[in-house]
């Protein structure tokens, strides 16, 4: 900034605050989060008086806590829907809706989360995406032009043939049996049988938050990457390898559309490949789909400065998490300040990233239970300081 | 500031910071967390590239390491020497030296501190200042114009007795004999031998740093306020405070000058007594008088930004503490940011107090233990990112 600038902004009263904080994980949902920072810059500006303008965007990376960003981002409440987990048992899970109902947000975590069914041992060949089903039906139903699915979480390698089972697809075998759920049972597929397909599926805008730019199969694969996590053993990696592989030959004759190859597929045991062959759907990453979602670019590119923060501030932050999303979206004109629970990034880092300067909230010392419990309001005191300095005279 | 002298900074390229910390008790030295503060300053000032004048001052208020701020200031070394602790056991102590020379600092902790005396089971009547005499003496044969006598820490309670005599005072029952050395003795005293006194301690100047406002005798005195906390039981501490009783009537006696209801003659087991009875003596608040010490009222003044820190940031450090000296030092014009290794003080309190901004050192959850290890990488840490805020564009 030349010192003309400076001196015009001198003389301009209003500063533009941008607030756009990610959860912090198990203490404070994003809203909560700019909440606390909003009343601590707010309180810094009154004492000071300086007048501002805080726009408060609770933000999120496509990932959990997506959902409840976007709802509390809309000033909307989620709505509950009976439906199954991975494994066929019952759950309320929660569908969110945008205030002009045109957007539905669903998470692959609430009717197909690995959290749901910890409970018991992982089944990995039988977890099923079918309890995502009634989610998107509802939204469907609701007269919704867009779903948003966030793809983060999930227990499943089905292929999103249990969500696509959901909708109205029959999975067959060469004896015209209907396969069961789960991934287990795909290397069996002969036929899909669409046409009880639900037509509005087909209709509505598929927007999916993908993080990762893995390929459905091999190596870099759903299976061989992802499956451990979810419980399968090596031989059940293979045999989930070769469930999707016949699945994507199948969709591959039935659609002639050739997707296997196609970064982001691999993401939650190929969620993806079942809804790309029939309708048409964007792999979005995370922090964009939702920055776009927000209109995010807008309100950081019009801020002086943007507060934005999550629990654990590490290398992790700068690559598809909500900081890089909003360092992106805030561009180079825009300083950025990143409050934390944990700031384990080095200054040379911060200054390489393009962060102005970073805060852990903890004011003394203290265990992370206690920094859990005390979050907003040691969000809110970090705020205040951090805005008088900035404010200065 | 009006929006004319923000221009005018604006337009001008040097900041000038000046870094007046105290110690953080356990961890770091005054000077070793003013160290970290200024590359953490510059650092930032170089990444942004801002101009800065860094004046890095250890600072103290008169209590325990006020020596070493004052020594590190100077930047001369400690003198060692070989004298006594409160019980008469040998031990060796440090002098403090101007660089000119012309300044002594003695602290009582050095050889009359309760922590030296704390291996053996206290001693509260027989406890003796003695083991400051040979410090005194070395500054005395060091040729200083000023000794400067910081009180706080003492096991003692015999009026300053202990070091009157190493001067060369005799103190005499009304049989003329000498009284052993320790406050329990005191109810005996009848008469003090100054004939021996070295004339030099008349000559140099006593500035004593003293942060209470106790009185010599009573409910509020030396004996009473102070004695439990030097292991006194309560009929120790009549016998201590009849003892400091008489030993006020025979000074008085002696020398004309009524001094037992002065504010601060009740510190450090009534230290100053003998000497303010003798000796032409000053007692002034700690950190003034370090303040006094190290002209920081012109530098404070001269800065555009003050960094103070201590270890814990609480309603004490706005009481006589460095954090309140550098305040009222700075004065209103001047901004002041705390960084410490516990904030327990409101956003309220801050602004109340006069402080800008207040940051604690702690990164992410940690022990007092890891916070203590690390303290100067993360004093560094928080230095940078607070000056790059401060500095902003």
């Amino acid at each position: 900034m030349t010192s003309e600038q400076k001196m015009i902004r001198a003389d301009h009263d209003l500063l533009r605050v941008a607030i756009v904080p990610d959860s912090f994980k198990g203490s404070a949902r994003a809203s909560e989060v700019a909440q606390a920072l909003a009343q601590g810059v707010s309180k810094a500006a009154k004492s000071r008086n300086q007048q501002i303008e805080i726009t408060a965007l609770p933000f999120a990376d496509g990932g959990e806590g997506t959902l409840e960003a976007l709802i509390d981002a809309w000033g909307t409440e989620a709505i509950t829907v009976e439906t199954t987990d991975a494994l066929g048992r019952p759950v309320t899970s929660r569908l969110g809706l945008s205030k002009d109902q045109k957007i539905a947000v669903v998470e692959a975590a609430e009717a197909a989360g690995l959290p749901q069914v910890s409970d018991v041992p992982r089944k990995p060949l039988d977890a099923s995406t079918a309890g995502l089903g009634p989610l998107v039906l509802r939204a469907l139903d609701l007269g919704v032009q867009q779903i948003i699915l966030c793809l983060g979480g999930s227990a499943t390698t089905d292929g999103g043939t249990g969500l696509l089972s959901a909708l109205g697809a029959t999975f067959l075998d060469e004896h015209g049996e209907e396969l069961p759920p789960g991934g287990g049972a795909l290397e069996k597929l002969a036929k899909i049988d669409v046409s009880n397909l639900d037509p509005r599926a087909a209709k509505v805008q598929w927007q999916i938050a993908c993080d990762v730019t893995n390929p459905l199969l091999g190596d870099q694969g759903a299976a061989a990457v992802f499956g451990p996590q979810k419980g399968a053993l090596a031989q059940q990696v293979q045999v989930l390898d070769r469930g999707l592989a016949t699945l994507a030959q199948v969709l591959e004759a039935d659609t002639g559309r050739t997707l296997k190859e196609q970064p982001g597929m691999g993401a939650a045991g190929g969620l993806a490949i079942c809804l790309a062959s029939y309708f048409q759907v964007e792999l979005t990453p995370g922090w964009e789909l939702v920055a776009q979602v927000l209109d995010a670019h807008r309100i950081l590119g019009a801020a002086d400065l943007v507060l934005t923060g999550e629990g654990r501030l590490d290398s992790q932050s700068l690559n598809g998490k909500v900081v890089c999303g909003v360092l992106q979206a805030a561009g180079e004109a825009t300083e950025v300040i990143v409050v934390a629970g944990s700031v384990a990034l080095s200054d040379q880092e911060l200054d390489q990233a393009g962060i102005l300067a970073a805060y852990s909230i903890a004011s003394e010392p203290a265990s992370l239970e206690q920094l859990s419990d005390q979050a907003p309001e040691l969000i809110e005191r970090t705020a205040f300081s951090v805005m008088r300095t900035y404010l200065r005279r």
